[in-house]
Parts: structure tokens; C-alpha cells; sequence
């Protein structure tokens, strides 16, 4: 946690001799104060399965203190851009005096929308957030009162057409407000495979299992029948494919048999708000970077 | 942990009115000083899935003094009998100053037998091993240094006749040294569906994944592949069907994108050892009850 | 969880034989149903420090089902009373349709505030909270959109008859207002010795450390300078001696060097809540039966 | 895990600008291969408690692939030399192909030792424990049938001389070995401040509470005696402050009030063995850098 601006550099290049040397020489070249850095290679190779010749990349995250540099982020850009096509880099640079702006999707459980309001109103989340959109209305005049604008879009999943609608106005409505994430906080539906293409590495999703353990609908009852003996919950990227994104984070809790389904409900709240907001965070400060299905995250 | 000799009842019947005042009246009537006693009602109705008009059932775990009774262990079973008889009961009455009779089962991984043999060394499991089986040889002079005969019993899975007699000579060694519970501590083979029936509720499992997740051969690869953020490692019966009997205990730990598959393979056996031992305890002390295939674990 | 109505019995008395009969007995004998019931025997003897000749103690938490049983809860009262007084009981029945009254103080951190307004706005909590009650008058809007009273009573600390004055304040309005419970939800300011006597056993604190290390002022500063590898949070029952009063919960979470203080104090907040939730559960459904300076927690 | 043999250099200087530039622009103009890498600003102000004026420190730790390099480990020394220099830097290069040396001491418990020395014989610890010492002759067998030397160094704490002469002892046995880290795994001694002074940083302890709690002897019965809710256990370098030293690692596990300190004891010991072998692995792969009474563990 600093408290002074920087920027945020999120990149990934195939590997080879000299990056961090070629990319920290070019910060320090301009006096750049460096307050964090982390890097990691991706050595799988062949004998590991599901990477036959994955060729090796790698990953980094530098935050360099903004008046440590005699230019602002703009010229930054550039005179970066040479350095990163010769190294056939993807890459980001982010301002943390810039708040990101985060759109909030709810239905009716309370639990993940107050915890996330109770750090944004702390400041503990420095972000905006530009409108809580939901398929029900039961939230209006608790996100109301907190100034904050309500849409309420609501789904039939029974028609087509009618969901189809829904997600072109949620999409509408996260573009006009210039959203950079939006956060499933327990939205309890399922994205239209248009919203999840247009933005993709953008939508944060909470479910409520241990994935890749009770994918699907009701997964606290899935547990409670296979009689595990610890339950979950996961953040993930949304993709088209159901519960099948990358995973950004995860955490369990420690059940018995006297739990009945309803009670691992309520505990695994707990988790879920706990772990989304986790996940939320390490995504807002570009601190995940996506390889393939999954994810490096530099806590 | 009580250093005085006790007796565990550990029983299950139909729910009904009055069965503890029943159970806990009759050891009352003989002055019976309880220790430690634990109920539990399985609520189960059949708005729960897998549960359709399950009838509700009553799980009981009861240690009695031994010298607070005017009657040996024998004398007890025949007392209580009508009694059990009269509520349909389940039941079982061990005595804590005869030891189980523990057989392990290992392969070529070292960890899980090192630690069983420490906790056997110090008597925290206090319990007689009359041998360790194994498919290899290796293990031979560690186990016998220890004053434990062992058995090599090769098994060669491309020969399925072989196979059969392999696990016949298992079953033979199990019961000619009137072993009480069966130990895969790592075994890394697939028993018989002739041995699984044999001894239900008597052959503990570790399998080195947060089941259900990664059934099957290589679990942490599997994890690795997923990229999930945490991994465990369960204790559970064996059943005639692979990775799906009863569990008993599970753990997990936190991984993150640096580690390999060989790192979660080396991070794991601190799991595996662990859960193991516990689920073994668990079970040794007849804390273990068996529902469906579910477990009932008072601890 | 349970959704018809029940009784809760908890008591403790000195141990003996026969005590789970006596007591299961008076319910069987009319035909009461017992949904869960917890047993616990304190054999602590003089070899154990601290417990020189403390004399062996029993404790039970019983839950009947209320209409199993042929009268109404001021009956059994009646009638258990003398079994009670037989047995030399401490004991307590509660109805699980009379809700507890929870009075909640807090001071101008938001995290544990808005997570109990969401657990007793979702019904998790099933409680009424009659106040709320403030040395800092931030959280009126937020609490009065939620239809809930709050009383600003503004503490002095530099002015002792000001803080006297102010805390029989405190003491009135939780009276008034027939609290059964009063929550410090981060309250940051010492009671009154005159107020902890008022009501032992009733008021709940959540402490920012793992008790006993880190007591008084600052403790993820402490925890920080000292370089430890986890934090934790303690809920526990306040008395007049700061920080010492019996603990009901406890958690940890992971740190590292690389966390500042104000980082931990960020991650605290999550462990916070959910400990001190967890701990008001337990004390709300009479799951905490005090011992001395212990407790016992049936959960 | 890297099956290639790598240098690992861990160092620390004052913070200033362009320190990885400096580092990593030496090892790409020789074409060395980073392999992992980690960087650490203690960035502690004096508004810190306990760190009034404390300058800024930069910490690295950089794993470079032996065969990468055009020259060998000696002469990597003598041209960083300049550069080490040029940085005030406290630096250490060791070479992966080269096996540490661990001196283990026990007592007469065996749960880490067990355990230490199925790491050693799975080799998932790459070291020479080229021996044993102990104040007891109790694990002579077991140790030596591992052919691992063992040295019986008996202390009588009530005469000052002959504990004087056995720590003299233990320190020549283990500088006559060559032994580059003294573990003490349950040995239960004091070691003398001579001891501690000839070998700072070098010697890692177990100490069976989660400190600062609980200092001294008998933590698990100071638990009981508090009511804690999660007992621990924590790894730390030794000084000739007891249990004041640097702390490597930590972990805890759940207790309730049914466990009586011998449970306690029992469950400590689960988390003593694993903490001790994290914080050794951690310590033997250069991982922990020292900062005053802090450590810096690049995971």
C-alpha cells in the first residue's frame, strides 16, 4: 500500500535472455523509483500435460512512484512502446490516481452487495462505482440511499428474445457508464455468450463451490450429498463456458455432519464475499495476468 | 484423551422419542461414570436431494468408565442386547485396553509410513501393526528394523490373474494376523472388488485430491492443469467403486502459480500424512459412523 | 438449523453419575423430541496448572422440538426446577420464538456494522437490534435508513466525569431498550468498570489481535514490529479487566513481509467481521457456556 | 523446482534508484538465464512504531541457470564483486549442485526427526545430515541404521560447568562436520550464549506456540489454561534471547474446549513437524533474508 501515485506495469512476452534487465534499465534509465516488482516465468514444458510446446512467457508487474520520472504516463507510453514490440510484449500501464470504474451486478442475497459497498464506502476499495444493475428491485433504496444509481433489468429466462434484450441493456448500460469491471456479486444468472465475448477478462464472477468440484446450480446441496468434509467458494473470469474461466481465487470452510445444506449456505456467505472482494482487489491493482485458462496473480 | 480404561458404545438406530434417555438410563442404573457422549440426529427430509423419504436416523458415541461398572465388557453386551434389540439398533461396544490391529499398505512413497511408524513409536496411535504389505521391496529393512514383519507381495497389473492372487495373499495376510482396519498409506494400487467387499468399513484410503475434484490417476496434475489456487488431500473408504467410498477427512493448503505439479506433489504429502493419520484416529476410536455413503465423525 | 420452534436448554452442574439420564429422562417421560443435544464433562484435575483441586464439572446445551412436547415453556420450567435444584444446576431454557434483543456500539469503522445490518436484514440473524448506539455520529443515516434508532453518546476521554455520565448513558439505553445483548462492533473505547458488572457474560467484543498476544493499543502495529507470519481476531466476553475476558472464537489469516501495517489492518477487518459474527451466533443460539475464565462452545 | 543445477543469489543494500537494473543488466550481458526472481522495499517511515528513522532497505533474491553463464560460480563472485560493492550490498551466491549440510538436535521425542528424515531419504530435502546429536541415547538405533552418524552429548542443567562443556561440545561436533545449519528439532535445551553468538542465522528452532504467546516452557498448558481457540506452533532463528529471535514461518490449528493439553501436545505436534520443515526449506534454498528482528521469505 502506497500512498503516492504510481503507475502499474502488467505485461507478458515470451521468454528469453535480458527482459527484467531491457525493462528496469529503461526505468531507471529515467530515474524511475521502483516501490514493487514481481516476476514469473512460465517453464512448463512438454513432459507436463496439456502444454505439449507451450512455449515458455513470461510475466511481470513493476509500480513505479509517478514523480520519480521527469514525464507523465503519456510519454511514458511511448517511450516505452519500442522496448515492449521488441520484446513482442503485451502489455498495460494503469494510474493509480485514476479510480477504476466498477459496475456491480446483484439478485436478491444481500451479502456480497453490502460487503462490497462497506469497502468502497471505507475507501478501502478506492474505485467508483457508476451503477448497481439487477434483475429484481429489491436493492433500489439500499444502493439509493447510498447515492449510488439502480437499474433494475429483469430476466425471463423462459424467453428468449426477452433475455437477449436484458443482456444488450446490462452491456448498454455498462459501456455508457464507462465501466472497466463488472462484478458478478452473486448475480445467480447466466451471462449471454455476446456479453461474456465483448469483454473478455473484464467479468468477475463469485461461485459457490470449490471449483472444479459442484459445477452447476445448487452446489452447497451437491456438497452436503457427496458428505465433504470442508466447503467452498471461487472468484473466477467469466467465459462462455459455465464456471470453466480462470481462476483468480479461492477459499474453503470447514463443515461436519451436522451441517445441513441451508447452514453451509449461510457459511459459505462467508467465503464468498471474503474471496470476491480478495479476487476483486487483486484484479483492480493489475495484479492478475491471464495465461490461457489460467491465472498468475502477484499478490 | 482419557488414561483410565473405558468402553465406546457407538451405535445408530431409527429416530424416535427417548433414545438417549433409554441408552444413557441403562448405564445410569449401573453406576456407569460417562467420559465423553455424542448424538446426533440425521434430519435429512426428502426436500433434499438424494434424500427422498429418507427415514431419519439417530447416531450415538458413548465412552463409559470400564471400573465404574460392576460388570466386565461381556456382561454389558448381554445386558444392553434387548435393549439395542428394542430400538433396532446398529451397534458396537469396544474396549480401549484392546488394541486394534492395524495393517499398512505402502508402495514406493515414503512419507505416510514414516509417520505412521513415529505416531506407532510413541504410542500416540496406540495400536499393535502386525505387518506392512507392500508391491515393492523397498520398504523392507526400514519396517523390519522397527520389529514389524513385512510382506512383499508384487503385483503386476498387465496380468490380471496375477492380480487376483496378489490381492487373495493380501486378504490371507490381513486376516491371518486378525487385523482390524487395512491402511493404504500411499499404496497406489487398485484393490480388488473381492477385497473392497470383503472388509466394508474397514480399508481407510488417502487419495491425494480434494475429492470430488480429480478422481483418478495424477490429481495434482490435474490441479496444475485447472489452475486452481488450493489443494488437498482426503481420507476415505474404500469402496468397490474408485475414489467415491465415505469420506472421513479432508485438507487443503494454498498453492499459487509458481508452483509446479512436482512442487504440489511435494506440498500435498504434508497433507496427505496428516488427513490420514486424523482420519485413522477418528476411525480407530470408533468416532467414525457410516450413513449411506456419508460419514457420521464425532470428534 | 432447525425451522420449527424449539427449546434450548443450557446448563452446567458438578459432575456425578447418572446426569444425561436425569435430565433425557424428565424429556422422554414427556415425549419430548430432542433435535440436538451437546455433552460436556471439564475432568480437569490438581496435575493440571492453574486447576489445583477445581472440582469436575458437567455441561449440556439441549434442544427440544416445543410442540413434541404437552405443555407450554413456563411449565417446563416448573417442573424441571426441581430436577435442576437436585442436580445443584446452573441453568438457562430459551424459546427460539422469542427473538434476542441486540444492541449494537460502534464507533467510525463500517466493516462489522454493515455486516451485521446484512445478516439481520437477510434474516441470518434472526434478531431484533432495538439501537444502535455511537460515540461518533457518522453511521446515523446509514442505521436510520434501516428503520433502526441511534443515540449518539460522545465520549470524553480526557474528562472522567463525562465518560462516567457517559457510559450510564450507554447503560440506560441498553436497559431501556430491554437489550439482552450488547455487541462492540469495534467500539475502540474501555468500558466502565460499572457497566462490565452490570451485565457479565451479556457484552461482546471483537479484539484486533490473536488474544493473548497483542493486548491494549495498536495490535497490528505490535503484530508488525514483532514480524509474526499470521494475524488473527479474538471475540470474547468483556469484563473489567481489558483484554482478558473469556475467549468464544478466534481466527488467523496469512501475512508477509511484504504487508505493511496498514495492509494487515486492511486484512484484519475481514477476519474481524466474521469472527465476531460467528461468536455472537454461538452466544445468540446458547451455545457458549462460561467456566471461570473459559468457555464452552457446543457448536 | 528447477531439476538444473542454479545459482541462487539473496542480497540486500540501501534502497535507491535502478539497484535491479544495475543486478540484472550484469547477468543479461553474460547471458545468464533468470530463472525466478523476487525484490522486496522495506519501505518502513518513522511514523512506524519501532522504526524511528530506519533507512530504506532493498532485499533480492535471483536464481540463475548455472549453464547459462559462460564462467563458473567463482568467478561470477569476482566480477559481481564491483558491482556488490558499488551497492553496499550484503550478498551470498550458493550453487544448487552443491548439497547443504544440516546438523539436526533432538531430544526424546521423535515427531520431527521422523519426519526430517523422510524428507532426507525421499531427497525432497537435497541435503547431508552428516549427524545426529542428542542429550539422550534414545533414536541411536534409529538414527545410525539410516547410516547417519549420532552423538550422545548428555547436559545436566544443574551443574553450570558440564552444561558449559557439552554446548562446547555441540558446537565442535558441529563445526567438525562442516555443518552449514543447526536445526533443533524438539531438542528442548538452552542453548549457551556462546553457541548462539558463534553461529547467527544458522540455527532454526521449533517452538511449540504460535509466539509471542506463550514464551517459556509449557506453552500448550498456558493455552488450555487461556481458553485459546487455535494453538500454534512457530520456527525461528535462534539468539540468545529465548524465543525472541526472527520468525520464519507460523501455523495454528483449531482446538475446542473438549481438548485437554495432552490433545493439544498431540495436534502440536502435527503443526511443530510441518512448520519445521517449511521454515528449513525456506532457510536451506536461501529464501529468508534477515532484516534487524524480521525476516524477508521470498516463497
Amino acid at each position: 500500500m502506497h500512498r503516492d501515485r504510481f503507475y502499474t506495469l502488467a505485461a507478458s512476452c515470451p521468454d528469453r535472455t535480458g527482459i527484467i534487465a531491457r525493462v528496469t534499465g529503461f526505468i531507471a534509465e529515467h530515474q524511475g523509483w521502483i516501490l514493487e516488482s514481481s516476476f514469473h516465468a512460465d517453464d512448463a514444458t512438454e513432459d507436463q500435460p496439456g502444454a505439449p510446446g507451450r512455449p515458455a512467457r513470461y510475466f511481470m508487474r513493476i509500480e513505479v512512484k509517478a514523480d520519480s520520472l521527469p514525464f507523465m504516463l503519456s510519454e511514458f507510453r511511448d517511450r516505452f512502446r519500442p522496448i515492449a514490440a521488441e520484446l513482442a510484449m503485451d502489455w498495460n500501464i494503469s494510474d493509480s490516481a485514476v479510480k477504476k470504474r466498477v459496475v456491480v451486478l446483484v439478485s436478491k442475497q444481500e451479502h456480497c452487495l453490502y460487503d462490497l459497498l462497506a469497502r468502497w464506502q471505507s475507501k478501502e476499495l478506492d474505485i467508483e462505482i457508476p451503477c448497481v444493475i439487477s434483475n429484481h428491485d429489491t436493492f433500489r433504496g439500499f444502493v439509493e440511499w447510498h447515492g449510488i444509481p439502480f437499474h433494475h433489468v429483469p430476466i425471463d429466462n423462459t424467453r428468449p428474445e426477452n433475455k437477449r434484450q436484458a443482456y444488450a441493456e446490462v452491456q448498454r448500460l455498462f459501456e455508457e457508464s464507462r465501466g472497466d469491471t463488472m462484478v458478478l456479486a452473486r448475480y445467480m444468472q447466466i451471462l449471454s455468450p455476446e456479453l461474456c465475448a465483448a469483454h473478455p477478462g473484464k467479468i468477475l464472477n463469485i461461485h459457490h463451490s470449490f471449483l472444479p468440484s459442484f459445477v452447476g446450480a445448487k452446489p452447497y446441496h451437491q456438497a452436503w450429498q457427496r458428505g465433504v468434509k470442508l466447503i467452498g467458494a471461487t472468484c473466477h473470469y467469466v467465459t462462455s463456458e459455465l464456471d470453466q474461466g480462470p481462476i483468480v481465487d479461492q477459499d474453503v470452510i470447514r463443515i461436519d455432519h451436522s451441517d445441513s445444506p441451508e447452514d453451509m449456505v449461510r457459511y459459505g456467505k462467508d467465503i464468498e464475499k471474503t474471496v470476491l472482494a480478495r479476487g476483486l482487489r487483486y484484479h483492480l491493482e493489475d495484479r492478475v495476468l491471464m495465461h490461457g485458462n489460467k491465472t498468475i496473480v502477484f499478490r
